[in-house]
């Protein structure tokens, strides 16, 4: 239907993009403040949209969904006293691009049912891998979709069980769908939160009072001066009114297996996954890579902000000095709207500037996080070689990156990944740098405190994305023609 | 859900109101520019707000929906644009003040829903009575509500039917409906019209070069140059394609009921209904106005605009010279957002100001096509009087509104209708004027051409509003307390 | 400089626009919402543009300008609000098509300066016929202009003044001035108001509690609920305080030449100029017309909506029935920001349609105000003969419109003037129609009251638009090359 | 006059803020699009509001300014069409908080002015000392100022010069104000660049392809990639046309003073100022404070994101590691419109996070830029506190902030800032911080590289923020009541 905004990206950015995050509170006064501060700590999960629903004895159910970030639409007055109650849950997303078309208002989250019983908002974190053939179902027997959303199925399935009260209802849904989830779900007197059995993507409880809140993140949890209690398991379903929490398994329990991705880029560095400090994680990753990669060098420079803790460790573990080569605009935004010819060949000059008095005639190493399709690592070598850089070694945070996320990650097609078509030495003949060296697995595997290394027969994260090992089959995928590793 | 736009009424306009208009074209080269302007001629019938959907071979449906006129919204090519193809339909609608709150961006229609066999769009002018008992039983079997609009049940009968092609589904859906109701819809090829089997409101059939149009009104057809070929039949539904127009009737037949107060006041008096001119029909109230309750004075003034083409009537058959006595301020809207106290109680003032010099002493007859509530007629009295009148004269171009109507139309609830509590002398003494006349129903009845007046025993029209008898009966309302004549 | 709001004009209406409106009112609370109301009533005198400045004690001058109709912007709490005081003066504008380019903000009256003795702010209604020259003049002298306004060199004429009040200093621009003006200005305390000794353009002064209040016409005393206390005398200059109304006559005395086009088309009908109601002297042009032009026809209609009281006059004295043969959409605006090709192209369809029941047949005389540029007489006609009407007659209620105005109204280049190349006979053959007649000069004069008609030595009435005979020399379109009658 | 845009600060930064950034180009096509760039490049010397002018030879000068960050703006096809032509200048602002009230977009600079040799635009950063008496001289003689920028008097000045031609108006407007201004002006042909003769703020020349530019800082010539050429010297004034640039010296020569915080805070950490690295003076200014302030600690941790060279600095001389102890949310701007109590009292949370599990028990030296209210400083202790820091030990990278800046620069009135009331143990108290160490003034002049420190008699640098000695004397604020150091 029709189009709302059409972002445009006058840079690829080449970065893989988390698509949401997600937070819900209960038991507070104007709970939907609340969640607006929730979800801009969560920010980076997500920047193209955000959604509220608010629940209000009297009022009862409001929801607002806007465009852009969240604090250029959650901050006032005049549209949070639209959202009163004690209770409310919130979304933050990020377009997936080229795949779908542009996002429309009606696909931002939370989405909202009507039910016999009272009516429930839910907010997804994560992709669903059976929902075209759950949507076809649907709509077969008579559901109307709004959105385009993979999400919203689970909206209908609820709709259609014939459990007697929401939380079971969402049990029943949940069972059907396949995939990665975290999900929080409100009705007019309950929050939930539920995880998926494998736990792929992150969600948190937290205290704030007398009230409770569940978050993608710790760093979340910190804005609103909530304490950090405890990850919502893997499997696990958490209903909590005012009082307390209750927790049910409605999962078959199966081996978690935590995005390891999440570790190295999605989450905040100020956010703890797992009992581990993400910076301290990201810092021991560059200590890790001077082991593995080590190389003669002047200054080691962070690509910012994504790699500056990995290369504040590679730096403490080199020797080399750390320095700042390349300085980031603090007003730069992701998208523009309608943009003139000029902005959109600027590409990453609009963002980053090299530091060239620095620079100069030095020996350079630096560390970013990933390699996607490569496209911004060429850019940036050439501003730095043009600023008179005397040598170039790139660092990456992660092995390579050959492989497509289906588990709510907005990836290029495979054939675009540069990873997957080249090996390191060719992916440095093709940005022409002097070396370029990834972390490998087990060294991640090691940084996350994995001593041993990853478990090949029993890997203890998801780490599809780089080994190709899909721990929930991509059943929609395949059907399109995608081709498992052993397939090929 | 969020409230978008609540719109103020600084004065009571004290009218019913037409809730809607609907058009749809088919085989024209950008066809929504041609519901552009359908619905601009059509503005008369809902000034709220408005869409469109259109459906284009490669880029599929396309709808926009805005508050607001259709002139400030479909006019302009960045909109237009979005919208492409041969196929188009359209509604605009009228706020139903009070009762349900103000209308949400997701209640204007044309509503949309994705079946098994492709898209289909529907925009609907009239009333479901039964549909409060219809939402409880589709939610009960897991459908989700977008709106608040009786009209959404329509397109979730369809989604739920067993029919393998969409014109079939809707004839189903139909089925289950009562009320008033014209319907024009489309699929990805087919132009689609109904009316209920009373033919409550207006449908017309137009011919624009190779293609069709559907319309509430003819005036619709003039402005894009459509030739008028025909009204639908009530209990007629229509299935439009290149080839033609198919015509089917799936409805058990009925007697018709057209709406005898579209002749009154909600139909444009450049349309032709049931082959009769709306000009000429009210001229010729005014004519047998003045034979019913001729009065001797100096001038007749119509109270602009509704009322000019009834006291033209009566100025001709009277011999009293027609004057504009009332000047109506011609940059008035209907609403104003968030206004001030002090444009909050200037009334009526804001839209007509009297001709002073021309009052001035002189015995006035005042022509006024309805008393609904009788406050604007309270105010209009004061200020002829003001400007130093020496009689005020009131003749209605209608029978007292004593009724609430259930079939599309904007009513105040019984009490507040002063024709419900009050004779037409209490009236008259009520308003503190010097005389106050209602044409007589029968009287209106001749004026639409039946020259014996109404047949008690089947009347020809639907004239629930004056006589207190429902063709159909008015369900929901029953059920929510509302006691029908014979039962009082 | 930039380009705010290139506003198009989707048909050309073919009428003289007057190009302003002015009004203010000292001495009640909230003066800003009375000069808001104010300028409502006198929306048909500028439609584009309208601003307000307001005085309070304590908050000193503030001021709002914007684009669009008066009850779009100044009827909000939230803009009112930001105009406190009892003290304000407002402007509406009409764009001046084509010859300026597009109006922007920087354009939009009440102007503001800020002088040694304290702020003023002025707003004029007319035109400086030398203000080429005095603009020229001031900024050799070190004046920067912020507009493409003529009305700014008011203002800088009293920044260089060497008087030691507003109001003398306001004496002292004016004698510089030539041309036609009514002005508005206020100081801190005082509400001033000027003519042009010629009383070109009208303005009258009012009372309302213990305030007063200035207007271009009586109808925007009528809503506020102000009595009409006088005009204020071609020449005069009021400075109207607390304690009262000062009069002071600044200019040398000369003949009033009062503009007659305001009585025929610019001001409202409810209006009382000179004395006079302007409905009952259009309807007193219509009964001159049927006396100089008679025809024999079946319906004499107006062209809506100024057409309106010269046609009823026309059908009193001829005895041929008075009908609406041509309908005007209520919802019709001026201009439409980026219109499709198709809204382009309608043209005068968008506004008006024909009746075409009571037209088919029929010999039709059609009675409008004025033909300037003939281009929508043209198209109506059509409409007309489209519709089957048998004859078209029509009568024109102002003589040829033959020249220029050049005191504040918008009309276009003499060559485009359909009067100012073809005579009676040539413009009826032109437009293709049975017959076309319009009032003559003296029958016109006679309308307005003079009962021998125009004096030739001495007319009564500026009618440089139709006579060529200018009161004040266009010094200004001299120079650029316009000749005059005499120069011919 | 009307409020615009109110801004409201969410929580007090304190920081000193420099108030302007200026850009223009001759030259190359569409030249505002570099224009844009540059700004952008700007965008951290002002982001409440931005503006350019450009010039072509067929449209003449255009103008557009807005309210918010230059890429929300000034990056759309739409706006940056309206701005055609080989030469451009723009400007961004800060807005002063709390003493004139909020910026109007007439406030908003470039500034333009018709002459009758033609139109001229200026920018201008720094601040006119002189201001208050030169608009009163001015509007006693006739002038209307339309802002309430001081800078506005240059234009007047140049309308009032007898001068032929605009850059030697130019001259003559400069010679009579007072203060620190470098200004990028233009004429129809002419870009000018003009430095106050002590050379107070920044004014940098660069070529880029057949054409030049003028910018504040080297920055914005890098994301146009053009080259660095030289600074404008402190008293100079370039004129540059297709033909190249003309240097003239117009004032009487003395010594420069350039304010040293331009090196501490203000100018971008990539920018070159004085031929050296503004990220290298930062890191030394680290390196001289761990010579001067050392202590023994766990961990060095930047005050996100100025204090992060100084800290890398700090790390460097002492060996302590260098962490990010403090994490900042890059989706917070600067402010937010009519915000909910709750995110008035958010304060710092809202834009910084404290790195828990890092920080658990660590002795923690934070490193930030300047104190200036503390009031910040006391919340960043708190948060470190909470999160169980061991100890807080701040190191501050300017010496104590005790006098406002007058030449450009938004301070707090003295009697708010902390050092001019506290000593630095005081100030620690105040803090309840561990230990606080400002560095020395003659640290700091050995960090800029004057290896013998600051020169008494003669101080190589302005700065008068902290040691209360004005190379201009503020001559309006002593006429407001200011008292100068010697006076106390």
């Amino acid at each position: 239907m029709s189009k709302l905004m059409p972002p445009a990206h006058p840079f690829d950015d080449d970065k893989l993009h988390e698509e949401c995050g997600i937070f819900g509170v209960v038991g507070v006064t104007d709970a939907a403040n609340f969640v607006a501060l929730g979800l801009h700590a969560l920010q980076h999960r997500g920047q193209e949209a955000g959604g509220i629903v608010s629940h209000d004895a009297e009022q009862g159910f409001n929801s607002a969904r806007r465009f852009g970030y969240v604090r250029d639409n959650f901050t006032s007055q005049s549209l949070m006293k639209t959202l009163p109650g004690p209770l409310a849950i919130g979304h933050v997303r990020y377009s997936t691009a080229g795949s779908k078309g542009p996002t429309q208002i009606r696909d931002v989250q939370p989405f909202f049912g009507e039910f016999s019983m009272g009516g429930a908002a839910i907010a997804h974190n994560g992709n669903i891998t059976n929902a075209d053939a759950l949507r076809r179902e649907l709509i077969e027997r008579g559901s109307i979709f709004q959105s385009s959303s993979d999400s919203e199925c689970i909206i209908h399935l609820m709709a259609r069980s014939l459990q007697r009260n929401i939380p079971e209802r969402m049990e029943d849904a949940l069972r059907r769908v396949e995939g990665a989830f975290s999900v929080v779900a409100m009705t007019r007197t309950k929050l939930i939160g539920v995880r998926d059995p494998l736990g792929v993507r992150p969600l948190v409880l937290g205290k704030i009072g007398d009230g409770w809140c569940l978050s993608s993140e710790t760093c979340a949890l910190d804005i609103i001066g909530a304490e950090f209690v405890r990850e919502i398991d893997p499997g696990e379903m958490v209903v909590i009114t005012a009082d307390g929490v209750e927790s049910v398994r409605p999962f078959r329990p199966r081996k978690p297996r935590f995005c390891i991705f999440e570790h190295v880029y999605f989450s905040r560095p100020d956010s703890i996954l797992g009992g581990r400090s993400v910076y301290e994680t990201r810092r021991q990753i560059g200590v890790e890579l001077a082991r593995e990669a080590p190389v003669d060098a002047d200054l080691v420079c962070p690509v910012p902000d994504s790699g500056t803790p990995a290369a504040i460790g590679f730096s403490q573990e080199s020797g080399i000095p750390y320095a700042m080569g390349i300085i980031r605009n603090q007003y730069m935004g992701r998208t523009f709207i309608e943009p003139t010819e000029q902005i959109r060949n600027m590409g990453v000059r609009l963002k980053l500037n090299v530091n060239r008095a620095l620079i100069k005639g030095k020996r350079v190493i630096l560390v970013d996080d990933s390699v996607v399709r490569g496209t911004t690592s060429r850019k940036i070598k050439e501003m730095i070689l043009d600023a008179g850089a005397a040598e170039v070694h790139f660092r990456i945070a992660s092995p390579p990156t050959a492989w497509p996320c289906f588990y709510g990650v907005d990836t290029p097609q495979r054939e675009k990944l540069l990873a997957a078509t080249m090996s390191e030495d060719e992916m440095r003949d093709h940005l022409q740098v002097d070396s370029l060296r990834f972390i490998s697995l087990d060294g991640l595997y090691r940084a996350v405190g994995e001593d041993k290394g990853r478990n090949p027969s029993q890997p203890q994260y998801c780490d599809a994305c780089f080994s190709g090992e899909y721990p929930v089959e991509p059943s929609d995928m395949i059907e399109k023609g995608f081709r498992l590793k052993a397939a090929e």
